[in-house]
């Protein structure tokens, strides 16, 4: 009865992303744990970019400093 | 000083009901540990059903499927 | 299919308070929400003492504050 | 590689706090443990003053006291 | 960036299988969602049978119960 | 009343880091949010490394790799 939490930033993800994490995951577990996937809980949080720090920054900023980089380059 | 977090499916869960899920856990807490409600935080979490995951599917499909069932009965 | 994380202090609780929080906690849920206890997971967290922080000391400290507080009352 | 999860109610916390708070954790856990920035990472979560119980009441609750208090003073 | 958290319970989970975990979860997050494997963190919390509670029991009666099942079958 | 979590690799952090990290978050919520310190809860969490992944590999391996490294350089 496993419980798997992935947070991501909230940048457009499907409904068909989310299942295809949600199917993942609880593989994963069936396979490497022999986890029963009837007792296996997959919730995905979607975090706004300017919720998730990383490096003194936060992802907001990062994508636009990468999309800048991208124009220039 | 016990901190709860619930987290279920974002399904029109009301104010009150919170209410009740806030008081229940405190009582809860305060009962069998006699921990002190002035430090008890109870946070609920409401997850989309296409973030929410169980048996290698979603919750909106599985709302979806019984509901259609219920119909055809 | 609730997820219950009830995080309290590590400081003796035995399995006998922790069955009453499951079944507390579980029944809470299917009251207010007519939610399924068989996919109502609820989850104990033990934190050691030095682990936990509140009101800028460790719960350790308080502990300890209070136990000399009470002697000398 | 620290992860650092910090819960507030949602009261109009600005981007500018939220970058705030991300520096000021990711500075702590460089200048306490020596932890890489590049790999620290800082998720804040938002919580709806209806979803946050303190002492057998929301924050909702508390905050129109709180402010019903402070016009009667 | 993503954060992937799996509870499981405390049940002789070995090295091998915890990577097994980490590699699977990465490469998951990779595939799906194109995120970058240095910056995914996978973090296993090892849950006590005690500690761990569904369908109003601990997990630890549930597998004393299906063991006595096993032997009287 | 914030909620922090501070998840770490268990590495031998020292009861006094851990105070430093209590009082630094805490600190840091009162400076930025104007929090109140009695309500806010900093919570650590030290996880083995074995069980925290990063980039396809497990903190155990990239501790020893870099220690190898070291040694060798």
């Amino acid at each position: 009865m496993p419980y798997v939490n992935i947070r991501v930033t909230k940048e457009g993800v499907t409904a068909e992303q989310k299942l295809e994490l949600i199917k993942g995951a609880t593989e994963l577990l069936q396979r490497v744990l022999n986890k029963n996937p009837a007792t296996t809980f997959v919730i995905i949080d979607e975090v706004e970019t300017d919720n998730w720090g990383i490096g003194y920054d936060n992802v907001t900023t990062l994508r636009a400093n990468a999309a800048a980089k991208a124009k220039a380059g």
